[in-house]
């Protein structure tokens, strides 16, 4: 089995930290700009902690289970392409080697030049296999825990998250007393999650801190406008 | 954050239905267990409208901005990658023109059967730069109009599927009734989009149209349960 040499180093954080990135970038502006805007609109706390807790609960579910059906459908459709690739390379040899040097072709290689590769996969059908899964369909074999693992970091983060927006509500009970901490707290939030997410995904940290603040501050101001101009 | 480049060619209806899948699941999912929750708690629909209205505002926009943000820095990680190569295959030929045997060697191919490939990349470097950047790093060219694209996709179909599971509440004036109908509209929806994703993405239609029941169906049912628990 071929191993894939670069690709990990390219996601300097791997799956996991881009599981946490997706479930934590949400959890920490949904819920925020919800309690922000509810708390335009009503003046107990109550109510704006039984919408949030209600909305990390359907959020958290809904992404989690989101992302193990995507990580099953792609382990899914990399076994099936895989199981066609491996018939195609038994029974229609010549096709596939045909394949193999017009993929060369597209980088200005001749036939020519290609055909010792191409006379080289011919005698190792199961490398073969794997170079046309890579190469040809540009697909990389998934991880088979990567589904349910995938699925309880994106949960997890979300409510992580969301707890952090939403803990002023729980403590205060006026609710505009309780805004302006969780505006004050979740910024603050957002600034660090978007600087350690930057560290670890290779983009500048300042610029992803400010990034990530922005999103979570127009998205809050957009829903609180709007739950107080129904209200 | 650098989203997997490959799986967009797979995803037999482009970045477009993608953008629509990822924007309208959590639109039709979080909108409803949210409302769903809230009427457990409260009996006016009014608070449910404003929390349902203030929700899809959020959501749309962190989801919105979210897709931009990573569309963009998917770019950007590729334009510096093309760069670094750009420079190695002018600088370190003779170490960029291993790594290419060393990523024949993976697949059992010797470096003399891997010669003729080398020495024809090492004459077109344009062409062994993109080699390289598909090959080695397995990234591909993103479309530079694709992150505001992607953004208001997104954000466009988190609002058609949210108004949905909302628009009972904004009809009735009974909590409970409005319950009852948003259930009713929001499974057949869920049922006809995970259907036509199916159809879309490949997957087995029907059993699509199950699993996104199944996950809006979850989602609520945990939202109703502890927005009741806390009431």
């Amino acid at each position: 089995m071929p191993t894939i040499p670069h690709i990990e180093q390219h996601f300097t954080g791997g799956a996991t930290v881009r599981d946490i990135v997706i479930g934590m970038s949400d959890g920490l502006t949904v819920p925020f700009a919800l309690a922000a805007g509810l708390s335009g609109a009503v003046a107990a706390t109550s109510i704006v902690v039984t919408a949030g807790l209600a909305e990390i609960a359907a959020g958290s579910i809904a992404m989690g289970l989101g992302g193990y059906l995507a990580a099953r459908s792609d382990a899914e459709h990399y076994a099936s392409e895989l199981e066609r690739e491996r018939l195609e390379v038994r029974d229609q040899a010549a096709a596939e080697a045909d394949e193999v040097s017009q993929i060369f072709q597209t980088y200005g290689l001749s036939a020519a030049e290609s055909q010792q590769v191409v006379l080289g996969l011919r005698e190792r059908p199961e490398a073969w296999v794997q170079f046309m899964m890579r190469f040809e369909l540009g697909l990389e074999a998934p991880d088979p825990r990567r589904a349910l693992r995938s699925a309880v970091t994106i949960a997890g983060s979300y409510i992580a998250g969301g707890f952090i927006p939403l803990a002023p509500y729980m403590l205060l009970a006026d609710a505009q007393m309780a805004l302006y901490v969780s505006v004050v707290v979740t910024l603050f939030a957002l600034v660090l999650f978007g600087y350690g997410k930057g560290r670890f995904t290779g983009a500048p940290p300042i610029r992803s801190a400010l990034q990530t603040a922005v999103i979570g501050g127009l998205a809050a101001a957009a829903a609180f406008a709007i739950a107080r101009a129904i209200s």
